[in-house]
């Protein structure tokens, strides 16, 4: 059967489109291209769908900048050199609304293709403060995919798959290293520079720590 | 309060957002260019916002033809001249997941602007081959409405309205020259050629005969 893996080019997703493979899917990976950082999760998402053998890579560009309000898609400074305390709150970088986007287009995707499945490489514990990303929202959205879609109508509902939702950094990249993942070649900052990882963003950050509490070294940041 | 109203340029936006204004709300109007008829629909769109006192005015790109599986997105032919009969099953007309990604946008836009309202002129009743004009799936999206934003997680999640789902194209043609909107500019045909409507696609034959229906001409069309 075929699955829609939303692929970034980060560390979640890469991870995403292992378990996808190892569920004995046939991964089309897609990655949607919303933000102002394109060029470098472009090379990155190619790199993750060439090295893990998804079957096909698509690309679809949504231009929510022109609907601003986040740190990724409008001018506003992503934040640096947080503590863990400070990353409670709903950030700046939170994008309106772009997980549904997101499964959106893979939905539209998945019904093209005949998929069965949808991959979504959500973490609920990592990022408490994206609304987006909780349990609770899966299945909503699990509801709007069966009742969206001719699949659905026809009564074989797409599935929203979202393996990683209740793991912690640390267990996600002991998941993927288990799978064969080079995390060398994944891209998960926020504000890259140059087109290198900053180090210092929220996301950098958690992955860096999330390395080092397994003993390892962020083969990107180290 | 603002509302995000959903505006193709079509008869059904365009009646959406006289109702809106009705209703007291400060419209704020999105219109997803996801098509190949961008030009036209744009015109239109602006036509319509500016008619009925839009306070803005954005355009969002989404290149679902990146995807594809529709004739409106890809190249595969529009259907002519079909009688009701023929108009059951679900088209090849049919965008995948289409208003799923347009609600996502208005929830975005929503949720930027803090609107609490998003207006949609979905329609279950003269395209009862499209999964996503139920109202089923309308209340399960309003659930993913409440779940996926801040505004939700704060206890003021965005209403999904839509006035017209109920409606025969007769019925929303009188609610909306009752609430002063201009057809003549509306834009509605699935096919242009040169920019005018083709006549003869479901969408041009549907308004043809509920004009005809109220004893009127279509001003596009007549």
């Amino acid at each position: 059967m075929r699955s829609v893996v939303l692929l970034s080019g980060g560390l979640d997703s890469a991870t995403c489109l292992a378990i996808a493979k190892a569920d004995g899917t046939e991964p089309y990976a897609l990655t949607v291209l919303y933000g102002q950082r394109h060029a470098v999760e472009i090379e990155a998402s190619k790199k993750v769908a060439n090295s893990l053998g998804a079957i096909e890579h698509k690309f679809v560009s949504v231009e929510l900048s022109a609907i601003g309000g986040s740190a990724l898609t409008a001018d506003i400074d992503v934040p640096k050199d947080r503590d863990e305390s400070q990353m409670t709150d709903i950030p700046v970088t939170y994008v309106p609304a772009r997980n549904t986007v997101m499964l959106s287009l893979a939905l539209g995707y998945a019904e093209v293709i005949g998929a069965e499945a949808i991959y979504a490489g959500v973490n609920a514990l990592d990022y408490s403060g994206y609304p987006d990303c909780r349990p609770e929202y899966i299945a909503a959205f699990q509801a709007v995919a069966k009742l969206a879609t001719k699949a659905g109508v026809e009564g074989k509902p797409i599935e929203i798959r979202t393996p990683l939702i209740m793991l912690t950094k640390a267990q996600i990249i002991e998941k993927g290293l288990s799978l064969g993942v080079d995390y060398g070649i994944t891209h998960s900052c926020y504000d890259p520079v140059d087109g290198r990882a900053c180090g210092h963003c929220d996301s950098c950050l958690i992955r860096l720590k999330a390395f080092e509490s397994l003993g390892l070294t962020d083969p990107v940041l180290g």
